[in-house]
């Protein structure tokens, strides 16, 4: 089995986790449960997203979150930017490593961002130049409903390209596939990734999935086949997107590493560690961890 | 991706899902349950095990279902027979199908059959002389503790090979490999997949998955990769050994079905179908089902 001897986690908790959880989690809290993962030796992360407030008000703390962001100088501390408006907010906090998202389809670009997929790759053309004026400003992409729209279906490969392709014009050369309803299969992952691959030879793809039908760690193995190195994971399986209804959770951080850990590869990560970080998330949400490790080892007892 | 075009569930609901149960399921409701799954589509099934009713009450009336099974030509009833004790009670009760059972590792044997794996497997040659001298009765091997043992840590491949050697040789070509625990990862399923294929490769193989820690879905991705095509689930992932310390659920019916379907392979189980037998079953337990479909499409609501 050829297989990547390295992954990266990126731990998606304090973004896709909480942006979608019934209440607000303090600030006080977020910033602690980002010290635990960074201590469970987690090196990027996505630390929260410049979205307007008044949609999601659990993000709404972005702004103080990267200003009092610790020192940590081997991390990625990512924001997510939709838009001019949160690129803006971005450098006013002094984001140093900004995602820059963007839906494949029409569906969810309109229910996500209000706008079509055509005026989301212009936006993000001014995003990126504005980013690029401030000068030492990471750049990465995020890219939602690679594979299925919770409106429009199956997503073609065609759709995926194009977004990708105008990415990649701008001189983005790290890109996450998103399936953001967990609903595709191994055989949909391998087909896509696989066309991407093709197409994008210098590009770093990484994957980010979702368990709602639990078919997240066979997309993991599905991509560590197809030699992807990233995976987006959030700590205690939590998330969805507000404007993807009928996604579940993310792939858990544990899951993850736990299987990577079994396979003999590399992510850093310390399961002990990492369990701290779960106590602390169960305890701010109130809820126990959706996460087979969690039940299986009792953190979420 | 080369994969079958067509696999086999064999649903083992009634018997490893109910036998780790706290209460025990009434024959009625069991019986039920059976034409529930068979009316799904499900063609091969544990109906029930003959293990001694003191150890494993909740399987106390395996005599009665196998003398009451409906009639269903096309379909693999299976009785679990772990001894010579349960041997002849299957043959009193009529079985027509009989998976031996033999655990791979000295810890779980002990703990399970109270004998040790020589002895297992001596026990078995009897079992399989009286089954074979009744005439028409079905013979199959199911092995547990193939990857990880509760007791013993990880199983080396030798010990896997020692005794799926034996009921080669004992005649039996159709032998599934069991991930007792649920703490095999994909790489080690297929270690053991392709070791077990290059030295009989006139067996068919399946493979037996626990969901413990997240992995089941992988490692039937594992397994399709090496050309399995049987696969036992049980409907909304119940199950565990009660000799099997850490162990939780099988893979969900549901889930396995789901991800199939989703990638274009034939099992001949229909899902709207599968969810009146998940609602009885919910029904009979009390309790929520445990499987990522049923949360998903709101089955455990």
């Amino acid at each position: 089995m050829a297989m990547p001897e390295v992954v990266t986690i990126t731990d998606v908790a304090l973004r896709d986790g909480l942006q979608n959880h019934p209440h607000t989690v303090p600030t006080d809290v977020k910033l602690d449960l980002l010290a635990r993962l960074l201590a469970a030796g987690v090196t990027t992360l996505e630390a929260g997203s410049f979205v307007h407030p008044g949609l999601v008000p659990q993000m709404a703390d972005a702004d103080d979150i990267f200003s009092r962001l610790p020192t940590a100088p081997e991390a990625s501390l990512m924001a997510l930017v939709p838009n001019l408006r949160g690129a803006e907010r971005a450098l006013a906090a002094g984001v140093k490593s900004v995602r820059i998202v963007l839906s494949c389809s029409e569906g969810h670009s309109r229910a996500n961002t209000n706008r079509s997929v055509s005026e989301g790759i212009a936006e993000t053309r001014a995003v990126v130049e504005k980013l690029r004026e401030a000068g030492d400003v990471r750049l990465t992409g995020a890219l939602a409903t690679v594979f299925v729209c919770p409106f429009d279906g199956i997503v073609p490969v065609e759709q995926v390209d194009r977004v990708v392709g105008a990415l990649v014009d701008m001189g983005l050369n790290d890109i996450s596939l998103s399936d953001t309803l967990g609903k595709a299969d191994p055989a949909h992952v391998e087909k896509v990734v696989t066309a991407m691959q093709d197409r994008y030879p210098d590009i770093t793809f990484g994957l980010h999935l979702h368990n709602t039908y639990g078919m997240g760690l066979a997309n993991v193995l599905a991509g560590l086949r197809q030699g992807i190195a990233q995976f987006d994971a959030a700590l205690g399986g939590i998330g969805g997107c507000p404007f993807a209804p009928g996604a579940a959770g993310n792939i858990a951080t544990e899951d993850v590493v736990f299987m990577l850990q079994s396979m003999g590869i590399e992510t850093g990560i310390d399961m002990v560690a990492l369990s701290l970080a779960a106590a602390d998330l169960q305890r701010a949400l109130g809820t126990p961890l959706d996460s087979a490790v969690s039940r299986a080892l009792g953190w979420a007892a």
